[in-house]
């Protein structure tokens, strides 16, 4: 039986997973592929680590540099992270002739044109499955599933510690930083959250996938980026009465023209399915001409969900090997020579509705003066609530508005905030809602 | 450029979508796969029908031996539905040398094993991404992106027709009758309903799904099939005061040693996502040891969502072509020889949680001689509901079991529903529900 070689870079969380996928399940892969898919080295800096995982004696070293440059290996997987030095020894291993499979998505969303150019010019497969959405197929479904389809657009819920805080805000009505120390206790956010929390790790995805469904250069500087440490269990239970939640959604669309990028807290409807994906758990949206909406849903991160991505990966690749061909698709799925650039739209440029909420004093004239505000920039108002007045004091009042221009809306929301009867600053909330007479 | 000639079988619904496909959206698919996929001839013999399609003069025509004979055209798409006629040319065109691409579940369900020993015979290709679920990635997530897990068990609502009854009765309280009504009249549901309601068509479509996952041969003739016809609104009501949602599954189970396959209204938890797929939309639930839960949900039929599910399928096979190799994935991803046969466990022999209603007279001593026979059975209690007294006549009883034998099941009902205080045929409904302490 062939033997196909295979090195693992990074011997952290998910290279354990693999190299356990790898030695644990060697039946039932050989049966799919026909060949042995052999773990012939993993690197790793740390070699004295517990890890629950047998290896035979000198399988787990210390030199990454031994593996990229063997020339018995075919598949090399990083499972490093982090930019600088995956991203040397991925185009080492590039240009030594080997296939790579990586889960590393900030380094691709950071320098995934020069990779995928450089694996171009050697005539190698990139695979990158576990960058995105763990073991969910979201990256095979638009290279492949959907390949006949104009993508429209896309939502997703990218990043399970974000949402699972969002979960908890909504179903125990406790404060942010309270959900986040009870994520960080149950191991679904990291000592160090920020670059869960302000968003950047689902920007890096949605970077990834904004790619891959417009076939356009991977884009990370234009996307719009805001986090979720600013939402409140007031504004969730505002929301609940108006029949939304609230997610932090990864949300692309293709103008034809302009593409919008963008991650932000946004409301979306309880019928949404979207709105039912609760807890650390990740889902997609993709919309096509043909194909209409499909959701993709599953365990966006772990060691053995991210490790299931990778090693369907090896497989593709194996099974590429067996059949004596490599470059099968190209990485984004279109022939290298139509992929197109198509400029993000501004922020400011865009156009949605909003969940508008501030604190005033409740005196006669409050509404009509920042309706008139609004007014005034072509912002229409959808509904106003006010929650039960309180004996004396702010109270906190909500609007939500039809469709309206962001820089209108921004521009409003500086002249009322600046009103002496507003005590603190306006929250605004975008919601995601299909209005088609709205307009 | 290279031209890969497809040839069309069957200018339906389905067929007229592929051929809108491949002719309004030459532009994009030739930049996925570097060839021109060339409409070249589509059979249907109704020539005269009003189709939304523009062809050449010569491409439709009404001899469906022409296209499977003709040596230019690569690859057949089979949209005739039905097995005789279908079977026959797609055998044909296998013996010609021919990829093929089927919509056609019922021909897979009844004879795939052949089919697919014919084209591993000659070499060639057979695809078959539409037959389940429309545009939804089904079949592509088990035979590749799930290639490295043990599956455990999937859980489905693969028919669009029942899904819209069951939650039309839920949502607006109607009778069975009346929702097909709606069904029909809303284009959800044919004239002749039958292999739709009765879950014949749901029972096709997991006998695909169920050999691909586990890596056996398909068997449609053990799966256990039961319909959505005797679903009353009372039922749902009394199930959503339990907190569940009432939906016909597609429930296959993989025990090591046997295989649950049956297709029954089953209850399930609202916090089961599976229970926010409403209306026509279709939605699988596979669980993994690797991935967990992954759930894949759209539009499980419709011309445009099995086109395109039919369009990836005639680009992987393009995308073959170009590389110059054909069978890279065997059709049910096991390399032959390692396709197992593993017994389905008859109905009798599951072991479930059952929700059981009875009508019965009002009077001391009724639930005693009820828990009395169950328990002789083995069968505990979870809780039992009585549904508001009427002032005479019988009143509605609910109870839901604790984990119980089907067998065991039965012979309780039959004793209970000899009981002379006993007016109706009592109801029963399992439950698919986690219950790890339960057994």
């Amino acid at each position: 039986m062939k033997k196909i070689n295979i090195g693992i870079l990074g011997c952290g969380t998910v290279g354990t997973g693999v190299a356990k996928m790898l030695t644990e399940k060697k039946d039932l892969i050989t049966s799919r592929v026909g060949a042995y898919l052999h773990l012939k080295q993993i690197a790793d800096i740390d070699l004295a680590l517990e890890r629950d995982l047998k290896l035979d004696p000198g399988i787990l070293i210390d030199d990454a540099g031994k593996i990229i440059n063997d020339p018995e290996i075919d598949i090399i997987i990083e499972t490093i992270g982090g930019e600088d030095i995956a991203k040397e020894l991925i185009l080492k291993a590039i240009d030594n002739g080997k296939h790579v499979v990586t889960a590393n998505k900030a380094l691709l969303a950071n320098h995934g044109n020069a990779i995928f150019k450089a694996a171009s010019v050697k005539g190698i497969d990139i695979a990158f499955e576990a960058s995105v959405g763990g073991s969910i197929p979201i990256i095979k479904s638009l290279r492949e599933s959907l390949a006949g389809n104009q993508i429209y657009s896309m939502a997703g819920i990218l990043n399970g510690t974000c949402n699972y805080i969002l979960s908890k805000i909504s179903s125990d009505g406790i404060e942010f930083k309270d959900a986040l120390g009870q994520a960080q206790a149950k191991g679904f956010a990291e000592a160090d959250p920020t670059l869960d929390i302000n968003g950047f790790d689902t920007a890096h995805k949605l970077a990834i996938l904004t790619a891959l469904a417009y076939g356009i250069e991977i884009n990370l500087n234009d996307i719009y980026v805001e986090g979720i440490s600013k939402i409140t269990p007031l504004d969730i239970e505002f929301a609940r009465e108006f029949g939304y939640s609230i997610k932090l959604l990864a949300i692309s669309k293709n103008n034809g023209d302009s593409i919008e990028a963008r991650i932000h807290p946004t409301m979306i409807l309880f019928d949404n399915i979207l709105s039912s994906v609760n807890g650390s758990l990740n889902a997609v949206t993709i919309s096509g001409d043909a194909a209409g909406d499909v959701l993709l849903y599953g365990h966006g991160a772990g060691m053995m969900p991210t490790a299931s991505a990778i090693i369907s990966d090896i497989i593709d690749i194996a099974r590429n090997l067996m059949a004596g061909i490599q470059r099968r698709i190209p990485p984004l799925s279109y022939q290298t020579g139509n992929i197109k650039k198509i400029p993000v739209l501004p922020i400011d440029e865009i156009n949605t509705h909003y969940y508008f909420r501030f604190s005033a004093a409740d005196q006669p004239g409050v509404l009509s003066k920042i309706s008139g505000i609004l007014g005034s920039y072509g912002i229409s108002i959808k509904s106003v609530h006010q929650k039960g007045r309180k004996s004396k004091g702010p109270v906190p009042i909500v609007m939500l508005t039809h469709n309206a221009k962001e820089a209108n809306m921004k521009k409003a929301l500086s002249e009322i905030s600046s009103l002496d009867f507003i005590s603190d600053m306006p929250v605004i909330i975008r919601i995601e809602e299909e209005d088609k007479n709205d307009e």
